[in-house]
C-alpha cells in the first residue's frame, strides 16, 4: 500500500466500505433475537430466525429461475407476511421488488406490469384473477411477443381456500412450493453499489399515468433509520400494519422494523382492502392484545378511530402509542380528540419520491403548555426536514428563490438528498422536469413560518382562484372539518358565473347527524365556515355522499372536480 | 437525460445523492429546536441556535486563515464546550478535528502535531504550557523548517484566570476572540465526497508509537445514529460527559446528540483529568439537577459509582439512567450493583479504529427473569455487531476460518464494515496488516457463544502462557475482582521458574479493607481465586497499590508488565 499524500488518501477496501443496504439489517435481527416474533399474521407467527430463512430460501429460488440483477418482481397482495418478505427476499436476489396497489383495476395493472417488465408475479389468492386478468391484457397487446412472467400464488389460511384452489388449477406456483426450491442458507451479498435500485412502486396519482418511482439501496438504509429516529421507536417496537406494506414499502417500515428486530403485526383488512375497512375494533384489539405500540394510517384511519363507537375503543389504551399520520394534513379536531384519547401523534409529510414522510412536524416540549386550539393549529404543520433528507425549502417555482418565513407567502415545496427518488422508470421528461435545478419539485404548495416549519397548502391543481384571488381548498376543508355532523370533507374548485370559480365542499355526515334536510345542513355548514373564513372563501355548494378514493385513502379530487363540472357553473347572485 | 437501459441506470444528481456527514445533524437541530440547550458547561448554557453560529463563526474563521481541506486543527482540552464545537467547526471549514488525549506528556503530544502536520492548535487554558511545550520540542527538532501552527487558547470562566492570562501574554490568540473573526452565517458546504477525512485521533494503546486513526464523514454520519439506535437513545436526550470528548470522538455522541437535538452536560473534572478524578457526587448532582438521561463511563466510573459513599449518592434515581461502558468488560459485581441502584447498564466493546464501540450485548427480555449471577455473565459479553457495522466474526488469525460457536474456542476479533476507520495516517505497513485479508484485526482475543454473541478474551499478548497452556488474564481479574476487599485489579504475566510464566495480580483495595497485613489478605484473595479458577490460573503472586492508568482510564498493562519483570521471576517452589 502506497504512501498517503495527505490525510484524505487512504483508499477503500474491502475491510473498511460495503453497500448501504437494509438487508444487513435482517442479518442483524436473525442474529441478535432470533426467537423473538418477526411477522404475525392472524394464527401464523414467524421469528426473525424463520422471516431470515424464508427471505434466504425466496432469494435462493428466484436465483435459480435466473431472476436476479435487472429483474423485477411484482407483488399484488394486502399486508401478508409473504410482502414483507419480498422486501428483503427479492432485493437479496438483486432484483427489484414492485408492490403493486392492489385496488387498481386489471388494465391499469397490466400497464404497470408491461412497463416494469415483470419477470416474477406473486400475488395473493384473492387477487389471482386480478393478475391472471391482466397478464391476459399484456398478452393480448403484445401477441406473440410476450414472455408470461412467473405466477406465484400466495396462499392465505385466513381466506377461504376456494380461490387458491382455482389458482393453482391454472397452474401458478404455490408460494411455500416455491420457497421449498430455495436455500435457507443462501449466501445473499450486499449490491455492489448502494445506487442499485431495490424497489419501484407507482405512484397512484389522481393522474392518468403512473410513473415508477424508482428507489435505491443507499436510501432505503438511510430513510429507515430516520424514520426510528424521528419518531423515538426503538429496538422491540410492535407495528401495526394499518398502512399498506404496498405504499411507498410501508413508508420504509418494513425495513426499519429488522433494524429495531421490531415486530409486524398484519391486518389483511387494511382501510383501503376491497372486501372491507380497516376498523377501529381490530385496532383497539390489536393494541389490547398484541402489545402494538406503533402504527401509521391516513387520517381517515384516525377518523376511523375517533369516531369509533364506544363498544369497539378498548380504553383506556395500555400504554401510549405512537400514530404517525400523513398525506393530507388532518384536521385540528381530528389530531386534538386522538391526543385526548392517549394516542401520540407524529405528523409527517412526504410522498412516493421520497420513500414515503421525508418531514416531520417535529414537537416542542413547549407546546404542550398551549390551549388545545394553538397546539393542533402547530401539530397540523409538516414541520421540518427528516435527518435523512437533506434539504427542504419552500422556493418560488421560476426563480427558485425561497420564500420569506411569513407563515404566508406561497411557493413550492422542494426537496433535495439522499432521502429523495433514483427517478422515475423510462421517463426522462419526468426526471428533467421532477430533477429541475438541482431540487426535487414536490408539486405541493406551502408556506414556510417563522420557526422554518413547513406547512402544505395544497397541490398545486387545488387551488381555487376566485375573483383573481388564491383560495386554499385544504384551508375551507379545514372550517367545513370542524363542523359537528360533518365526518369527511373534500373542497374543489367549482365553476362559478361571477367570479370564475368558487369552492364546492363534498361531504360525508357523520352517522347519526341530521341530514335528512340536506339543504338545512348545506345552509349551517355554510353560516359555520362564514363565521371561520373570508367570505370568498366559504363553499357556495355543499354536495352530500360518500367521497371517492384511491387505494391508499386519499380522496379522489380530479373525481370530485369531474362532478363539480357535472353540476354546471353556479349562477350569479342578486345581491 | 437519455432514457435508461435498465432499472438500475438512473444517474446521481444534485437533487438526490449528497455526501454523508454529521454536519447535517447540526443544521437540522438548530432548525428544528434553536431555543434548546446544547451545551451546558457550569454557568455558560449554549442553545442550539449558538452552537449553530459558533460553529460556523469557527469554520469561516479557520478558511479566513486558509484552513480547509487537508488541513488538521489539533485540540488539546477536556470536556469544554470549545471541544464540542471544534467537531462540526472545523469540517465545516473542510478541516480534520484531531482531539489529543490531555493526559499524554508534551514529547508525546510533540510527536502528535508533528506526524499530522497540525496548522492550528485549540488549547485549554490550563493546558497552555503542554502545548507550548510541545511545540518548543517540535521546533529545536525541525530548527528551521518548523512552521509554528496557530495557537489558540480557550479560556474557561470556571478556571483560574491566571493561565489564561498566562498564554495571552505569550501570544496566543482567545478563542471567543478568534470566533469574533468569523462570519456567523458562513455557508459550509458538505465535504464533496463522504470518504473525505472529519476527525484523526491516536491510539492511546499500551504499545509505545501511536498510530493515528483517520475517520471519514460517512463513517461518522453512519456510527452516530448506529450509536442512538442500539442504546435506545431519543430526541431530546440529556447526556453527561464523563467521557472524554477526546476520547474516540466522544464515542460519536458529540455528533449524535447533534441527529438527536440533545443536550450535552460537561464534566470539566472527568475521570482522567490530572487535576481531579470524575466523582461519584458530580455524577449524581447532573443526574438529580440536570436532567441527565445518559452517560457512558470506562468500567472505572462504574466502580466510583457503585462504592460511592453514601453522602455522595443522590437515591434513589428521579428518573432510569442509561450507562453505556465499554473498555474492558466491568467484573459481574459492578453490573450487578449498578442494575440494582436503578442504573441500565448497555455494555458495549470497540476500539478507537471502529469509531469508539461498535458490538453491543444487545439485551434480551427473557433474560431479565434470570438470576443476578446468570445475568450477569450473559451481559459481561461483548455481544453483536452495531446495526453500522456490518461484519463481526471470531475467526482463527492463520486462516481466517471462523471458530466454531462453543463458548470456548479462542480466536482473534475481526470486523468489517462502515463503521471501520479509513486507515492509519502515514502508516503503510500497520494498515497492510490491519486490513489483511479484507477483515480489520482488532488484535483483541475472544470466542463466540453458542447464541452467536461475542467475547473478548483477552489482547493477544495479555494471554498468559503457563506451562504451555493459555490463561487469560480477564478471567483471572474477574475472579479477583469478586473478592470483598478489592476495588481494582490487573493481571499479567511474570516470569516462573517452573511454568514460563504464571498470573501475577496487581491490586487496589477498597477503602476500608483491613489491608494492614498485605501477606494475609494476598493468601486469601489467593484462596478465594482457587475456588474459582483452575489450579494453575490462580495469580502466584499479589501485588498491592493504585494501578497505573492511561488517559482513557484503561489499566496501563505494560507498566504493569514492566513492574512484574523487576520483580523477576516466580521460584520454583517445592511441593
Amino acid at each position: 500500500m502506497a504512501a498517503e499524500r495527505d490525510i484524505d488518501d487512504l483508499p477503500r477496501g474491502g475491510a473498511n466500505y460495503t453497500a448501504l443496504t437494509p438487508l444487513w439489517f435482517l442479518e442483524r435481527a436473525a442474529l441478535a433475537h432470533p426467537a423473538r416474533a418477526s411477522v404475525v399474521h392472524g394464527p401464523v407467527r414467524y421469528t426473525w430466525a424463520d422471516t431470515y430463512r424464508r427471505c434466504r430460501r425466496l432469494a435462493s429460488a428466484l436465483a435459480r429461475r435466473s431472476v436476479g440483477h435487472g429483474s423485477t418482481v411484482a407483488v399484488i397482495a394486502p399486508n401478508i407476511p409473504a410482502v414483507y418478505e419480498a422486501h428483503f427476499g427479492v432485493p437479496m436476489a438483486g432484483a427489484v421488488v414492485n408492490c403493486v396497489n392492489i385496488r387498481l383495476n386489471a388494465p391499469t395493472v397490466a400497464f404497470l406490469l408491461e412497463h416494469s417488465s415483470a419477470e416474477v408475479v406473486m400475488v395473493d389468492q384473492e387477487f389471482f384473477s386480478l393478475a391472471e386478468d391482466s397478464l391476459r391484457i399484456i398478452a393480448e397487446q403484445k401477441k406473440g411477443a410476450f414472455k408470461q412472467p412467473l405466477l406465484i400464488v400466495i396462499g392465505d389460511q385466513t381466506c377461504d381456500p376456494v380461490s387458491l384452489k382455482s389458482a393453482l388449477s391454472k397452474g401458478a406456483i404455490e408460494y411455500e412450493e416455491f420457497l421449498e426450491t430455495g436455500d435457507p442458507e443462501f449466501a445473499w451479498k450486499p449490491p455492489q453499489d448502494e445506487w442499485k435500485s431495490i424497489a419501484l412502486g407507482y405512484t397512484s396519482g389522481t393522474t392518468s399515468n403512473p410513473k415508477g418511482v424508482v428507489l435505491h439501496h443507499r436510501g432505503a438504509y438511510l430513510m429507515s433509520l430516520s424514520g426510528a429516529l424521528v419518531w423515538g421507536m426503538n429496538e422491540g417496537a410492535v407495528y401495526l400494519w394499518t398502512l399498506p406494506m404496498f405504499h411507498c414499502n410501508g413508508w420504509c417500515y418494513t425495513w426499519t422494523l429488522a433494524a429495531l428486530c421490531g415486530t409486524s403485526i398484519c391486518l389483511r383488512q387494511h382501510f383501503c382492502s376491497p372486501s372491507s375497512q380497516v376498523t377501529a375494533k381490530a385496532i383497539f384489539s390489536a393494541i389490547a392484545n398484541q402489545g402494538v405500540t406503533h402504527f401509521c394510517g391516513a387520517p381517515v384511519v384516525l377518523n376511523t378511530i375517533v369516531n369509533a363507537p364506544p363498544a369497539d375503543a378498548i380504553l383506556p389504551l395500555p400504554r401510549v402509542v405512537n400514530v404517525m399520520t400523513a398525506g393530507a394534513a388532518p384536521p385540528p379536531s381530528v389530531l386534538a380528540s386522538m391526543s385526548k384519547l392517549g394516542f401520540r401523534i407524529t405528523h409527517t409529510y412526504g410522498l412516493s419520491e421520497t420513500y414515503g414522510p421525508s418531514t416531520v412536524c417535529a414537537w416542542k416540549p413547549e407546546w404542550d403548555e398551549l390551549p388545545d386550539d394553538e397546539r393542533a393549529r402547530l401539530h397540523a404543520r409538516q414541520g421540518i426536514r427528516y435527518v435523512g433528507l437533506e434539504g427542504l425549502d419552500v422556493v418560488d417555482p421560476k426563480t427558485m428563490a425561497p420564500v420569506p418565513a411569513d407563515g404566508s407567502t406561497l411557493g413550492e415545496i422542494v426537496m433535495r438528498g439522499n432521502g429523495v427518488m433514483k427517478g422515475y422508470l423510462k421517463n426522462p421528461r419526468a426526471n428533467a422536469e421532477a430533477f429541475e435545478n438541482g431540487w426535487f419539485h414536490s408539486g405541493d404548495l406551502g408556506v414556510k413560518h417563522t420557526d422554518g416549519y413547513i406547512e402544505v397548502k395544497d397541490r398545486a391543481k387545488d387551488i381555487i382562484i376566485s375573483g383573481g384571488e388564491n383560495i386554499s381548498s385544504l384551508e375551507v376543508e379545514k372550517a367545513v372539518y370542524q363542523h359537528p355532523a360533518v365526518l369527511e370533507a373534500s373542497v374543489v374548485a367549482r365553476a362559478d358565473e361571477q367570479w370564475g370559480e368558487s369552492p364546492c365542499a363534498f361531504v360525508t355526515p357523520k352517522d347519526g347527524a341530521d341530514s335528512s334536510d340536506e339543504a338545512a345542513l348545506a345552509g349551517d355548514i355554510m353560516r359555520f365556515c362564514r363565521e371561520r373564513l373570508p367570505g370568498y372563501w366559504v363553499p357556495k355548494s355543499v354536495v352530500f355522499g360518500p367521497l371517492p378514493k384511491t387505494a391508499t385513502g386519499k380522496i379522489k379530487k380530479h373525481e370530485l372536480r369531474a362532478k363539480a363540472k357535472e353540476l354546471g357553473p353556479v349562477r350569479k347572485s342578486r345581491m
